[in-house]
C-alpha cells in the first residue's frame, strides 16, 4: 500500500498549532509525528497543513422553476476542492407530500460525480404523519439534520405549528433542526407592495426582506427549539438582529448554532444599488446582503464564538436565468456562488487582519461544523485515523478572483476583482491529491456519501436538562377541594 | 347651575403636584386655583386630588361557551369606580366572518347600565375585503385601536398575514393596532402534550405558555408593525421576554407601548401550586402569573417609561364557570377580576415603597393610556375644559381586600386578603359623586361612549419617518445593461 | 398693568396640542382660552405657541488658561433667545481648594447682563469637609444639581472616592448628582500616547476620548450613584455604548437621566478629517463628535424616552484661542456654540422627519429638564400662573445657519450652511417680548437667577426604596455560636 | 523504562469522546489506540479517561496580617489531586515597592513540597519603571499573566492609571492581564458605613460588594484593555452584572475570558444568613456568593463558551483565623476551599443535571485554560506528547463532602453535606498514579513549575487588528489653512 507524506509544515488546528509531518495510508491519517517518510513527499514548507474545508451549506444541481441551479456535484465539488474545501453538505428538498426517501433517492442520484465527499440535509416541507415516520428512517441512513424553511411561502415554507412537530420529533430523535429564518408571510407581502410600486429592480428584493424580518424568525425559531427542547441550527444568520437573538438565547444556555456566509461577511447591501441591472441580479439571495454595522457584528461573532461556521449557501445560476426576473425580482432565482473562494477570502479578510486567529479560521470552515453534525473527527480533524481531507495552505499565494479563471461554469463571480493572500497549495480529499496550487485534478465519482449519526453531545445533555426542568403535576387532595 | 368644589387637597397629575381647589359644573372642570367656591364642597384635606383612573382593558359580559363572564357593564363600571376608575375600555369580539359593525351594535348593546363611561377596541378576528372596508367605518365611529389575538387557535387567533394586512391598514387609517401576543401554535401543541401526559390541573396552564412563548410573540408583533410603518400596543405584557422585546424596540426608535396588569406585578405562579384545584383555577388567565424577576422588571419599566399602562383585563368568571375546567386545565375560563382594587394594590406596592412616584402612578393609571388612545385630555387630566372624572384620593384610608366587601358580583377575590393603603375619599364620573368612600352611589346608565380621533402625533409622526425613509427605486440606464 | 395676547395659534406642550390664546400679565401666564383680549396682541396664526426653550448645559464667560470663553451672558442669553431659548443652566466651577461660596459669588457676577433667565448647577472638583458643609449651604440658595467631571485630570476631575461622597451628600440633601463622564486616567494617557506618536492635529482628540471610555465612565457614575441611593443626570450623552448603560440602568429602575447635545445629533466625526486645520479645531469639545451609528441612538432614545433633555454645552472659544493648540490637540479649548441653533435645527432634523412629535419636542427642549431641575411649572409649561417664557415657532420660516447673521460673538459656527425650516416669530422672557423674527431686542440686565427646591418627587421614591431595600443585620445567638 | 497503561475506558476530551487505551512513559503519553499493552495497567472500565483538572486560581500560604492561608503547596496539590486537579496556577503578590523578581524568589521558595505541577500569575501591585523593566523578566521566566487587583484598597488595589500601563505593557509584550473586579473605593466607603450602622457580621461582608460594583468594575477593566490592545481575563465572575459586561465586549469582538468559581455555581448568598457566626464566616470571600438568578447566568455562560473556566480561588483559612473578624467583618480574612471538590461537584451539578456536556466539563475544567495560558497541550490535553496528567473518572463513585475526611488541612468544607457522584478512580500526574480512589499517595516535591511562552495566537491576532485599526493622522496642507 502506498504511502504519502506531507512534510514540513506546520499543523493548525481548531486547538493548536504546532510543526508536524502526515503520513497518509488509505486515504486516511495513519501517523503525525517529525521526520515522517513515506513513497510521496507533498512540500509543505511554509505552509499551514489544516483540515479540509466543509461546506455544510450547497445547494449543487437544485430543481428551479422546471430548471436546475447551474453548478453540480461535479462542478461544484470541484469549485469547493479548487478552494480547500473537501466536502460539502447538500439540501435534500422534497416537493409538497413528496415522500422523503424518494426525494433522497433523487438527490444520491445527483452525486454520482462528485469529488469531494458528501452529506445530506433534510429538509421538512409539509408535515403529516408519513413525515413522521420517514424522519426515522432518515436519521437511520445517516442523515440527522433536518431544514425548516420559514419563508418561501407557497413553496418551501412551513409554519410554526409544522415546525413545532418536526422540532419534537427532532428532539426525540436526537437529530438537529436547521432553519432558514425570514418571515415568509411578511416576505410575501412586502414584495407584492413593492412590485405594486413599480418597485421591481433587484434592489426590490433587498427592500422586501430587511434585517428585522430575518431577525424576527432567527427569535421564534429559537423559542419554538427551546419548547421542542432540541438544539437549534440557523443558517445564514446575515444581520445584527438575527445574530442578537442568538446571542440572547445563548446567554439563556440555550443551545443555538449560527452560520454566516462568506458573501455576507464580505459583500454589502451597495451591491443591489450598481447601476447594471445584470450586475445586482447576480447578488440575489436571501437573506440580502447587508451594511458594515451587520457585517461587523458577523465577525464579532466568530471571534467570540456565538456564531460557529463559515458557509457559502452556494446555489450558482447563470445570468440568463437571473434575467427570468427582469420586470420582477420575485422572479430572479435566490443564490449566488462561493465554494472556490470561501477559505481564501476567510483568511484574507479573517486571519490576515487578525480579526481571526488561523485556529478560529480552522475551527469556522471546518472543525465546528463537523462536531456539530457528528461527523467529527473523521471530518474536520487532523488525527490519526481522520480521514485525510487536507488543505495545504500557503499564505504567500496570491491571486485575484475572477469568473474567467473559476471552476464554477457559472458566468460571472460575485467577488470578481477580490485579491486573496492565502491560498491552497495541495487539496487531498481522502488522501487523493486533487489539487496542486492552480493544477486541478478533481475525479469525479470520488467524493462519498458521509453518514452521520443522531444523539450528539449536545442533544443528550439538552435531553436530560429539559427532562430535569419540566413541568411537574401537583398534587391535590380533591378537585376541587373548595366548598364540594 | 350648581356647582362642586373640591377643596383643600393636593393636585397630583402626571406632571406635577400642587395645592388647589377645583371647581366642577356641568360634569367638567371649569377651574382650578386657592379658595375657590361653589354649592357643594368636597372636603380634600389630606388628599391628593387626581384624574380618574381608565383601565383599557376589561372584558364585560364577554360571551364565553354559551355563557358571559359575570361582570357586565353594571357591576363591573361599579367596582371600578368603587376602585377609583371612571372610564373602561372594553373589546368588541366580532365572530369569525361577522360584521365588524355588527358586532359593535351587539356590545353597545351591553352598554346600557354603565356607570362610568366607557369606550372600546375592536378585535380583528379574520380577515377579508369586508373588513378592510370596516375599520374605516368603525375609526369613524370613534374607535380608532384595533386587537389582534395571536394567541387562542380556532377561534380568536389570527396569523402574521392577516396581521401585516390590518397593522397597514392601520397605519393608512392613523388607528392603533393592539396585541394578546403569544404564540398560539405552540400554545396549542404544547397543551395537547401536557393533557396528553395527564397534566391537566390548573397549572398546566401556567406550563402551556411559559414566558418565551409571550416573549415571541411581542417580537414578532413589533417586527410587523415595524414593517407595517405603525405604533403597536401589547396588551397584559407579564414578563422580562416581553418587556425585553419592547425595551429593544424603542432602544431602535420604534413606537412601541406596553401595558403591565396589576395582576402580573403582584401575583405570582406559585399561586397556580395551591394544592386547592379552586384556589388555582380562579387565578387561570393569559398570560399566567409568573415569578419575582418577572415582576422586577415590570415594576422597572413602570418607572423608566419602557411600560406606560397598568389595566387589569378584568374578565370575571365565577368558580361555577371555573370548573367546567375541571379535569382539563384547557376548558377553564381565562380570566380574573381586578378593577376595583388595581389602584389601591398599585398606590400600596409601588407609591409607598418608592417604586413610583405620585405623578407616576397618575400617568401609568390614567393620563399615559389618555394620550396613547388619544382622548387626553378630555379623559386622564386635571385641567380646565376636561372632564370631570376625578379621585380624591386618601393616602390614610386602609381596607383589607375581600371578596365579601366587593362591587364585583363573583364569588371571590384572587388579591383576598392584600392590606392596601391608600382609597378614594371621593370618586367623581364626570361631576357625579359615585363614591364616597364605602359608600357607593353608582348610577346605572349614567355613563357614556367616549369616541376617540384617529391619527394622533404619534402615527403621523412614524409615518412621515417611514415615507421619508421608504425604499427608493435604483434608477438603471438599460435592463439590463451587460451584455445586452 | 398692561397686558399681551398671544392670538391665533396651537399651544404645543410636552403633553398636547389644541388651539388657544395666551394672555400675559407681569410676566406670567394668567389665561388660557379662545377669543381673549388684552392690551398688545401678538398674532401667532400658523403658528406653535411652546414653552420657551431651557438650555440646562452652558459655559457662559468660562475661564480657561487665563482668558475666557468668548460668549458671555450677555451675548449667551441674547443668542439663546434668538433661537427660542429662554432660560441657561450655567456651571460654576470652583477652584481646587476654593469654597463653593466664594465661586458662587464669582459666578454670580458674571450674570448682570443676562437678558434671559438663568440658573446654576454648582461643580464638585474637590472634597472635604469644608465642602461636605457649603454644600447644604448651596442648596439653600436653590442651587440643588451638582457636577462632576470623571475626565481633566489634574484640573477638574474627581475620583471615585470623592464621587461617592457626594453622591451620598446628594442623596442627603436631595440634590441631583450630574456627571461629564470619560475616563480621565485612560484620556490622559492615550493624549500623551498619540502626542508622542505624532498625531497632534485635532484629530487627535477625537482619538483619545473614544465612545468606549465615555461609555465606561457612564456606566461607573450609574453604579456609584446606584450604591449612593441618589438619581443621576449624565451631561453630553453622545454615543450608543453611554446611552447603553443608560439603558441597562433604567431596564433595571435606577432611576438615570441623559442629555444629548444638538451637535451630536447632527455633527459626525468626519467633521475632525477636514483638511483645515481651523475648520476641524473649531469642532473640538469633549465627547467629540461620533458616527451615524451613534447619533441614531441618541434620536431614539429621545423618541424612546430613556434619553430626555437635548442641550449644547454652549462653550464658545474663538478662532484666536482655538489656534492656542497648535501643534499640540490637547491645547485646544474644548467647546463649541449652539445655543441659538438648538431649536431650529432639532425641529428641522427631528420633527419635520417625524422622529420626533411636537410634543416631545418641547419636552426635550424645556419640559423634562424643567421637572428634572424642580422648576417645573414655573418654567417649561404654558400654564396659568407659569413665568410667560414662550416661544411662537412659526414652522414655515426658514434661514440658512451662518457666523455673519448669528447673535454669538464669535467669528465661526459649526453648523454653518445648515438649513432650517421652523424659528421664532416671537421669543418672550417672562412676558418681555425680545424677540420679533428677525429682529433682536435683547434687554441686557432682564435675566433673573431661578432657584430651586431640593427633594424632588423622584428623589423621595428613590429614598424610599433604598430604605425598605437596605441591608438587615442578622440576628445571631451567640458570636461565634460554634464550638465555643 | 517503564510503561503504563490506562486500559478499557473511554477518552473525553474537550473535543470528543472515543473508546481508547493511554500508553505512559516517561511521564508523557507515548500511544493512544486500541488494545494497548504495558508493565503496568490500570483498569478504566467503565470510566472517562480525561486530562487532569487545572486550577488557575489559588492562593496558597498566602501572607495575610501576620499569618498565612493554611493551605500550603503540600497540602493544597494533595487536595486538587485528591479530586482530580493535577494542576494549579498561584498568584504572586509583591508588597508595595517589592521587587517583582524577589517576590516570585519568595514564591517560589513555597512550592518544594508540591506535589503536582504548577504555574504562576504575577500580581501588579503598585507602577513605575522598575516594574515595567521587571514585567519582561518575569515573562522571560515563564510567566505570562499578570494579576490587577481593583479592589482592596490600602494594599494590593492599583488604580485606572496603573492598569492601563500595565495592560500596555502586557499587550507589549504578549502577556496576558487578569483582574480582580470589583470597585474598591465603593466597597471601602460601603464597609464603613456598614460598620458605622452597626451591621458588623459576616453578611455585612456581601452587603458591602453588591454585583454592581463588580460588574461596573468588570466592564472598566474591559474598556482598559481594549483601549490597551490587550486580551483581558477577569478571574471569579460570580454574577450576571459581570457575565453581562464580558458577553458585551465579545458581542463586539473583543478578546475577553471569564472564569466563574464552583462556589458561585452552587453556593448563594443565604449562607450568610446562618444564624451561626462561623458558618457565615468561613464563607467570606470576595465576590461573595450571589443568589439563583446569577447562578444561571454562570451556568448558562459555561454552556454557551461566554464563560471559560471554573476555579477555586482556594485560599483556606481555619475557623481560628476567620475569627479574628469577629465584630468587623472587615477583619475576616477573605477566602475559602475548593481544590478538591471542583471537579466532582461540577460534574455531579453540572453534567449529570444534562447543564453541560462531558466535554464542555473537560473544556472547561482543564483544556480551555491550558490554551489561555499557553501551556496546550503540555497541559489540558489527552494526546501524543501531552504530559500524562490524567484523570480517570468514575461516573458511578458516590461520596459525600465532609471536612472530616478532606484532604485540606482547614477544619470545615464549604460544601459539607453535599453528595456528588462522578469521582477519580485514578489521578495521575506525569504519569505518576497519586490517587487510587481513596487512597492518596501524592508525594511531595513532585511538583514541577509549568513555564509558558507569552505571544499566543489571540495576543498576536487582536494586536494585529489593532494595528490596522490603529488612529491615522490627517495629512493638512497648512496649519491652520483658514485664513492664515
Ligand atoms: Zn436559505
Ligand atoms: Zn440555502
Ligand atoms: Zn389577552
Ligand atoms: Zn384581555
Ligand atoms: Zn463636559
Ligand atoms: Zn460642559
Ligand atoms: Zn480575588
Ligand atoms: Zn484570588
Amino acid at each position: 500500500m502506498s504511502s504519502k507524506v506531507i512534510k514540513g509544515g506546520t499543523i493548525v488546528t481548531a486547538d493548536l498549532s504546532y510543526p508536524a509531518d502526515v503520513k497518509i495510508e488509505d486515504g486516511v491519517i495513519v501517523e503525525i509525528g517529525k521526520d515522517l517518510s513515506g513513497d510521496e513527499v507533498l512540500d509543505a514548507t511554509g505552509c499551514y497543513v489544516m483540515p479540509g474545508g466543509i461546506d455544510p451549506h450547497t445547494h449543487l444541481e437544485m430543481p428551479f422553476m422546471g430548471t436546475y441551479s447551474t453548478d453540480d456535484f461535479e462542478s461544484g465539488t470541484r469549485a469547493g476542492l479548487a478552494g480547500g474545501t473537501t466536502m460539502v453538505v447538500d439540501f435534500c428538498l422534497p416537493n409538497p407530500n413528496q415522500s422523503l426517501l424518494e426525494a433522497l433517492q433523487m438527490w444520491d442520484n445527483k452525486t454520482a460525480k462528485a469529488s469531494a465527499d458528501y452529506s445530506f440535509h433534510m429538509a421538512i416541507t409539509w408535515w403529516g404523519e408519513q413525515i413522521f415516520d420517514e424522519m426515522a428512517e432518515v436519521v437511520d441512513r445517516g442523515i440527522t439534520s433536518f431544514k425548516h424553511f420559514m419563508a418561501y411561502k407557497g413553496s418551501l415554507m412551513v409554519d410554526d405549528d409544522e415546525m413545532f412537530s418536526s422540532f419534537q420529533r427532532c428532539a426525540d430523535l436526537g437529530a438537529l433542526p436547521l432553519v432558514h429564518a425570514e418571515n415568509g408571510d411578511v416576505v410575501a407581502q412586502m414584495t407584492a407592495k413593492l412590485l405594486a410600486e413599480g418597485n421591481n429592480g433587484p434592489e426590490g428584493h433587498a427592500y422586501s426582506r430587511p434585517p428585522e424580518v430575518e431577525g424576527e424568525a432567527t427569535n421564534r425559531a429559537i423559542m419554538i427549539a427551546d419548547m421542542a427542547g432540541v438544539p437549534l441550527y440557523v443558517v445564514h444568520v446575515s444581520c445584527e438582529q438575527s445574530h442578537e437573538a442568538i446571542r440572547r438565547a445563548r446567554a439563556k444556555g440555550m443551545r443555538v448554532f449560527g452560520e454566516p456566509l462568506i458573501q455576507h461577511l464580505v459583500l454589502d447591501e451597495s451591491e443591489y444599488f450598481n447601476p447594471d441591472w445584470d450586475y445586482a441580479a447576480r447578488r440575489v439571495m436571501s437573506p440580502p446582503f447587508r451594511n458594515k454595522l451587520h457585517q461587523d457584528s458577523l465577525w464579532s461573532g466568530l471571534a467570540s464564538g456565538s456564531l460557529q461556521v463559515v458557509a457559502t449557501d452556494h446555489c450558482a445560476f447563470t445570468t440568463e436565468q437571473k434575467r427570468n426576473g427582469i420586470g420582477n425580482f420575485a422572479k430572479i432565482p435566490n443564490g449566488t456562488g462561493g465554494l472556490e473562494d470561501r477559505m481564501p477570502l476567510l483568511w484574507t479578510k479573517g486571519v490576515k487582519t487578525g480579526r481571526l486567529t488561523p485556529n478560529e479560521f480552522v475551527a469556522v470552515t471546518s472543525t465546528n461544523i463537523a462536531k456539530i453534525l457528528n461527523c467529527y473527527p473523521k471530518k474536520g480533524a487532523i488525527l490519526v485515523g481522520a480521514d485525510a481531507d487536507i488543505v495545504v495552505w500557503d499564505p504567500k499565494r496570491k491571486k485575484t478572483i475572477s469568473a474567467k479563471s473559476q471552476q464554477s461554469i457559472i458566468d460571472y463571480n460575485v467577488f470578481e476583482g477580490f485579491e486573496v493572500e492565502g491560498l491552497p497549495r495541495y487539496v487531498l480529499t481522502r488522501g487523493d491529491v486533487a489539487i496542486v496550487e492552480d493544477k486541478v485534478d478533481a475525479k469525479p465519482g470520488h467524493g462519498q456519501f458521509v453518514a452521520r449519526e443522531p444523539k450528539g453531545a449536545v442533544n443528550r445533555a439538552l435531553s436530560t436538562w429539559k427532562e430535569i426542568t419540566a413541568p411537574r403535576k401537583v398534587q391535590r387532595s380533591g378537585i376541587p377541594a373548595t366548598g364540594v
